[in-house]
């Protein structure tokens, strides 16, 4: 079969240059004769495959000096243990519910203090984002919890909570790398990199080294959910997914070369207006997330017929267009358009769409 | 450069057929138009490569019904907590120290309950596995653990201990599928799997379905921490590493074509024969382990000069026989010989070892 045009929320599409790379240095990376997945990640090749990817990404997002740069196991789900773990030191903390990854953040980080919602928009089924300019942040919270993009509903803060001085840390896995940040507006900002950045399999997480404690808050902390065991051993302190950190770096390359994270930002606006449109325009399908709300990565729509939800999903798939189906617990449809997908991929669905709305009307 | 035989202790060396199936699939899976890294772990198509795989090994171990298979990120490093936290309900457990790893296993137990060290090899620089005939267990132990064959030392286990009617949990990460094993005979069989079976950044636990607890030992314990969250969600509760799982799979297709585990371990006894042999009756090299334990796995030697040492693994290199100095912990050389180190990689080897002898001499 012919590549197809993936809208998988994640993992989801890789740029082909990279994958054509991955697949040409199989058998002998640079030289080595090794394969990357066969290499002693003590070796020189691969602490330089390991050094450029954290340089990589310093130089896309600007990462200050004063932030470490982790590669870690276990998923955002992992973290949300590892946060509350590590610096939730007055046990307590304040979680902005704006989807499910944040509600389980916050069930996560209540076995270990006072986690407090302090907004939510669930009584919208998730579909904007809460006025977060006055919250009332308990004095003595650690930090202030944000699930940036909201890959299920697919809202998105285009502006960032006042956290009233306290930390803000952010889940950024459906955004990640997707347009410019300012990382110093953060304590962590973490993602896993299976949406936006690489395969799947790891985490990186963006730390101020401030943050990074001597000991845990959370006593008896396994030692591999201690972020100073990583920080520590600059991410070696056992063998890490090797694979995944040259994949995601071969992404950060390719970032580099399409021009960084600027022009990664103007082709996903010009992408995602496409999209939407399209959904403000049409008579059968309509977008599910308030307007200024919208997400620039993950496109939710729906006709208000189940059946014809199904048909659609069923038809697109026929076209080559793939995992267009929306999350089992939103139904209708959502088009994830990270990254690596070219315009003409949306460009198809839009089309698709239009000839499938002119048949069905 | 041509492909080096690699005697990394892992990762490690993968047969060189599995590398090549990854690179002509790597644009597109089985005609689904995508990458394996691109695909949605709910999908069809993946859910059929985990399936394949859980079966596959299921096959090749012989692994009863009762038992979980669970694909997990982490490392043996993370199961060391895990073990402890999910099983130790009365907060009792025995360690047999026959290396680092051991003694890692063994420290972090601690912070959850008493880990009671009941034999040790430290004594003799871990050259050995001691008598485990009649070791002082305490009665009310959760579990004995060990490490089967110790990567760094060179040492293995040719019987099992006398567990005294305890549960056994052995770490199998540097002999994984490198030989039959009676997998009824422990109550958790679990390795990493960047040295024997695939890249770096997977964990494969075969658990006895009787000791996932509802609850674990130690109270809150991370969702991603307890074995019943991923045994209930049939290791897909959150994105696993799916690239891995692929690779893995590859191999264990590979092993099954091969004839399964009785012929690699063959090979393995095949291949470990012509390199002990060698050192048994060298004048320059010999072999650190005491011969009745000495691994099939990893073999450690060294000239008793460290600078002859250092030159040997300089020119060895120069040769395509890369990775070949010892661990930092222990100087001298190691020869990792995994089920992918083809038997003409060995023979290379100890050509090049009489060469340097006659050399040298």
């Amino acid at each position: 079969m012919a590549r197809v045009y993936n809208f998988s929320a994640g993992p989801a599409m890789l740029p082909e240059e990279v994958l054509k790379r991955a697949a040409a240095e199989m058998l002998d990376y640079h030289g080595s004769g090794q394969s990357v997945m066969e290499m002693s990640h003590r070796s020189a090749v691969f602490q330089g495959i390991i050094d450029q990817a954290e340089q990589d990404i310093r130089d896309l997002m600007g990462i200050p000096d004063n932030y470490e740069v982790l590669f870690l196991q276990g998923g955002a789900s992992q973290q949300f243990a590892m946060i509350p773990m590590n610096i939730m030191k007055h046990r307590k903390a304040a979680y902005i519910i704006t989807g499910n990854w944040a509600k389980k953040a916050w069930q996560e980080a209540q076995r270990y203090g006072d986690a407090v919602a302090v907004a939510s928009s669930a009584d919208q089924t998730f579909s904007y984002i809460p006025d977060c300019s006055d919250l009332p942040i308990p004095e003595d919270a650690d930090y202030v919890y944000i699930c940036q993009n909201n890959t299920i509903y697919g809202t998105t803060y285009h502006k960032l909570p006042n956290t009233k001085g306290h930390v803000l840390v952010s889940d950024v896995s459906s955004c990640f790398l997707s347009e410019p940040v300012r990382v110093e507006d953060y304590g962590i900002i973490y993602g896993g990199v299976q949406k936006n950045v690489g395969p799947a399999g790891m985490v990186i997480s963006i730390i101020r080294k401030d943050l990074i404690p001597e000991e845990p808050a959370v006593e008896n902390t396994p030692t591999m959910l201690r972020f100073k065991t990583h920080a520590d051993a600059h991410s070696l302190y056992n063998t890490p997914p090797c694979w995944t950190i040259y994949v995601c770096g071969l992404v950060f390359q390719w970032l580099k070369e399409m021009g960084g994270l600027s022009v990664m930002k103007e082709r996903n606006e010009k992408k995602a207006k496409l999209l939407y449109d399209f959904l403000d325009q049409s008579s059968l399908f309509h977008g599910t997330v308030r307007p200024q709300d919208r997400s620039l990565m993950n496109v939710p729509f729906v006709t208000g017929d189940k059946e014809m939800d199904a048909a659609f999903v069923a038809e697109a798939e026929r076209n080559g267009l793939v995992n267009i189906k929306g999350h089992r617990s939103v139904g209708g449809m959502r088009a994830s358009i990270y990254n690596a997908m070219p315009y003409e991929g949306v460009a198809k669905l839009v089309e698709f769409m239009d000839r499938f709305e002119k048949e069905h009307r």
